[in-house]
């Protein structure tokens, strides 16, 4: 059956079947640091809606699993070869169909990179707001599919908010079209989002008509504070909030992750900056504002930083602000330069961070691992971070990974606020939604899905048969 | 059976249950002018969660249809007495169970008016988005079971968009909870949208969890303008977006809306008003603008419509732009002053705005029937307009309406902006989604309602046996 569907495959598509080779060495690998034990039977790369449906139609009558594929950045192995799969590779569906100024929309193909789309999008003064903080090298395609997040989803929400449509391949090939082209519509029950953030296990999104927002005005404020320890950061963010501002952006990194930016930035790339006096135990926070109430909100948010015990340092222009943002940007690169990196996820309600922190440390004491953590403090999106040698993650990780996930279940949370559940969190799926929502979506997938060729093993745990 | 449920019930729940009397009366209709041919067998007020469990347990043991109803002020007959059926009231389970000021949400049982919701958030600095221009008089849960539009969703999005979980009873009486207290959250399908906008059909939502946003700061600007026509206008419309401004608020009256209404305001309330010099052939328009930016947002839109021939009036403080919003508030009771009233609903891509106006007055002129229409321009949502005498909407009626629809599709819209499909346009629904979307969302309603009992006949035609 394998060859059969590789054979009938490689007729019809020629070179875009791959067998071998580099590819198939990729395809196993996302940026979670997961590799898939299982090699793909083959790549294909589609380049239009009839070749995912040809593909489709293979794999249904032969059985075959099907693993949708974008840009392959996912950060929970949602995207990698499984047992007996082919992999299917949408980037080279990479055309922006329409951009409309005045419905202020676009239509594009799944494998158009974020980057792409707002560049255009900035060409015709709008812009496209979900920024997964990985623009410049993940697929819209994959933004839906995994309801991304990023940066800036406090203000101006996750991905799911900007999809008004979708296309999407049904497993046996048919062509589905969800959505419309309008703010509003009410027709039947809402399928765009039920798909967006289904990864791959639903159906294959092969076109979306997402909403473009005008340009932002203005001058970018930005406001960066050092405070003596996490839970002063932790009031400066409640502080904001509850003086009603709404910050484009409010990134907080906790004194572990901070000892290893300064170490890596260097004394010279922080003069100027609220850690030019870094001392350890602090916490780092920026708040960016953007938009008409920008300065004033700015002004605004530096006092409640400055009555948090925060020593500030303001920027009134975007080039100064960026200088400032780098520190945040160094996190990643600071902790991949010590070895391989576990980036999780969890998010809490905002009144709950200082316990989650507090929740943090004691994990990573009791587990005697270091814990570098970044959230984003403005919807209480955290992402502790885990550094170890080799290919593997190490039990201990995931046992204190374990312990993340439930600590902020219990806080009100979830064990993922924007990466998915893909294959590493599974196990954890029926402990956050419980077994009565479980089934509901096992048998919704049942619905798409009836033979399980579409991503199986993602989401959820295989069916023993 | 029928009378095995209602003694069940009864016994249960004693005076809760109503058997007989102008509630019963009351229940055949809601606020879209449809009477329900079936009196139902039983109104029952559920208090709790509990009490909802116990109806849905016993409903499902008798097959008996269930049918979810709030405050009953739907425009498309979701919630009203279908053949056999049991209404069940959830206006008494009227709790506001918290609003957080840091976590920015509010926790509030299903029958929670919605302006009451939005006064309790004012006290704490919040306010709540989505109102459907019908606040004082419409319940949550029935807002979020129609995922309810309203005049501000241009720019402060759907009922959706405010929805951060759910609790829902499922069909056998299990409590069923979605989403979470965070803002991002990607664990599992989105059952908390799929819920949203699911009419009743899917199962009884009896609590939400809702986002509330700061309170916006700063003088409220309005612009009003009378155009010579509504082509005029629809530039304006477009200029609006292309100048990438986004008013909380942009509504439109057509020519033979704005006969009705300047008729039924009268000369005196029209002083100071661009409707002063009213002349027959006018077309209104109106936006506002809130937050940040509004007086140069304001300036720029005045511009706008002063270059598409619009004779302008301006309004720098709420008071004064109150006065002007009252010609759009009057649009209604002027034309219920002339007779019955059906509210159509759908909605364009606003680039069609100009296209859909001019086929409503060719529909108009065909069917020689007056067709008064108001948009929320800024979304490209139209509620055109029948006034008839009697209780049935008259054939001919229909026969226009259905044009509507067939062009809003056909212009790449939906034709049900906000309103719901319900009872009165299951018809079209193939016609927009097609036929590969209503098997799948047939086949969802089996996940969640095997025996068929969840409001039967809403959204979907009943299954021929």
């Amino acid at each position: 059956m394998p060859t059969a569907a590789v054979d009938q495959l490689t007729s019809l598509l020629g070179d875009a079947v791959v067998t071998g080779g580099p590819e198939l060495a990729a395809v196993r690998e996302d940026r979670s640091g997961w590799r898939s034990p299982h090699p793909a039977l083959a790549v294909v790369h589609a380049a239009s809606v009839e070749d995912v449906q040809a593909v489709m139609r293979i794999a249904s009558s032969t059985g075959t699993p099907v693993v949708p594929r974008g840009a392959g950045t996912g950060l929970a192995g949602g995207a990698i070869s499984s047992d007996g799969s082919i992999v299917l590779d949408l980037a080279r569906m990479d055309r922006i169909l329409e951009i409309s100024e005045v419905d202020q929309l676009a239509v594009v193909e799944a494998g158009v990179l974020n980057g792409d789309l707002d560049r255009a999008a900035r060409e015709r003064g709008l812009w496209f707001a979900p920024d997964p903080a990985s623009r410049a090298i993940s697929s819209i395609g994959g933004n839906i599919a995994t309801n991304a997040g990023g940066l800036l989803c406090a203000k101006y929400g996750v991905t799911r908010e900007s999809v008004l449509g979708l296309a999407a391949v049904l497993a046996d090939g048919t062509l589905l079209r969800t959505g419309h082209r309008t703010v509003k519509g009410v027709t039947g029950y809402d399928l765009t989002a039920l798909l967006t953030g289904s990864e791959g296990t639903l159906a294959i999104i092969v076109e979306a008509t997402v909403r473009l927002l005008p340009l932002v005005v203005g001058e970018t404020h930005t406001v960066a504070a050092a405070f003596p320890d996490v839970e002063a950061a932790g009031v400066a963010v409640g502080g904001v909030a509850g003086a009603r501002i709404r910050p484009a952006l409010l990134e907080l990194i906790d004194p572990v992750g901070l000892a290893r930016v300064t170490e890596h930035l260097g004394a010279a790339a922080l003069v100027g900056t609220p850690l030019a006096d870094f001392a350890p135990g602090e916490t780092f926070l920026l708040a960016q504002c953007d938009a008409g109430d920008a300065a004033a909100d700015a002004e605004a948010i530096a006092h409640v930083f400055e009555a948090a015990g925060g020593r500030v340092v303001r920027s009134t222009d975007a080039a100064t602000g960026e200088r400032l943002l780098d520190i945040r940007r160094a996190m990643h690169p600071a902790l991949a330069s010590r070895g391989n990196v576990l980036i999780e996820d969890v998010a809490v309600p905002r009144s709950r961070l200082p316990e989650m922190f507090r929740a943090i440390a004691d994990i990573g004491a009791r587990y005697e691992v270091e814990i570098p953590t970044l959230a984003h403090a403005g919807d209480g999106n955290l992402h502790p971070n885990f550094v170890f040698e080799g290919d593997e993650v190490p039990e201990r990780i995931w046992a204190a990974a374990d312990e993340l996930f439930r600590t902020g279940v219990r806080l009100g949370g979830t064990l993922t606020g924007e990466h998915g559940v893909g294959l590493l969190k599974r196990r954890w799926l029926a402990e956050e939604v419980g077994d009565t929502s479980v089934e509901l979506q096992r048998r919704i997938k049942e619905v798409f899905d009836p033979r399980g060729i579409l991503n199986p093993g993602v989401m959820f745990d295989p069916v023993k048969p």
